[in-house]
């Protein structure tokens, strides 16, 4: 969608199932072999009892609304503003939402909520996305 | 390092080079599959003239920094603030830092400062990260 054809309130979503895959293909691109992610032996003396998702392959369900949903393809994406607030374990299925919140029309920016919302409809992910949609 | 041992200035990095594979990747896990990323005939028309990283790739080597070397394993990761400011390229080497910035003994959290910089000196992301570091 192009800027001039936004308004408050439009919103995309994407979901995804997280999976051990996932998290494991995610260490080594990132290099986050952190043992919380990769270490199911550590993990089970940690805070979670368990491995769990990086925040940033969680966050990035974020992107993809944003690069591909809504607005799309042709958008710029200036910033982005996450709270992890709760784990994501494997098997967990996560919805990422991103909804107009304001639209800077001079400075061509749309300032958007975003959510990841897992299975159980709790909240894991909260924040707000800086963006520049498509002009033509 | 646990929150005891940590002092405003403390700093960790990570650096590595982004490849196209990292993107193809990184697309397949995120579900990402803006044509800036992964459509070379389209990136060629865009703004940036060719296929560059997703931000959130980029932005993942400040995890590592945060989860693996500065404060590292143990550490509860609570927010990240990104600005997206320059485009990564394919072939990029990127270097993410993370420095402690203020000490809140008493809420038992850490706020840094966060860059990510390319092999030209030019700084791609800045940014702010929240976390909790190992107490014991």
């Amino acid at each position: 969608m192009r800027l001039d054809e936004l308004k408050v309130g439009d919103s995309g979503s994407f979901t995804k199932t997280i999976t051990e895959t996932d998290v494991y293909n995610f260490a080594g691109i990132s290099g986050d072999f952190n043992p919380a992610h990769v270490n199911a032996v550590e993990a089970s003396k940690g805070i979670f009892g368990e491995r769990i998702a990086h925040g940033f392959l969680v966050g990035s369900l974020i992107s993809t609304v944003v690069g591909t949903v809504m607005p799309g393809p042709g958008t710029i994406y200036m910033g982005q503003e996450l709270k992890f607030l709760k784990p994501v374990r494997f098997g967990d299925t996560v919805t990422a939402t991103v909804t107009v919140k304001e639209i800077l029309t001079e400075k061509k920016r749309v300032i958007a909520d975003t959510v990841c919302v897992n299975q159980k409809g709790e909240t894991v992910i909260s924040g707000t996305a800086v963006f520049r949609p498509p002009l033509a």
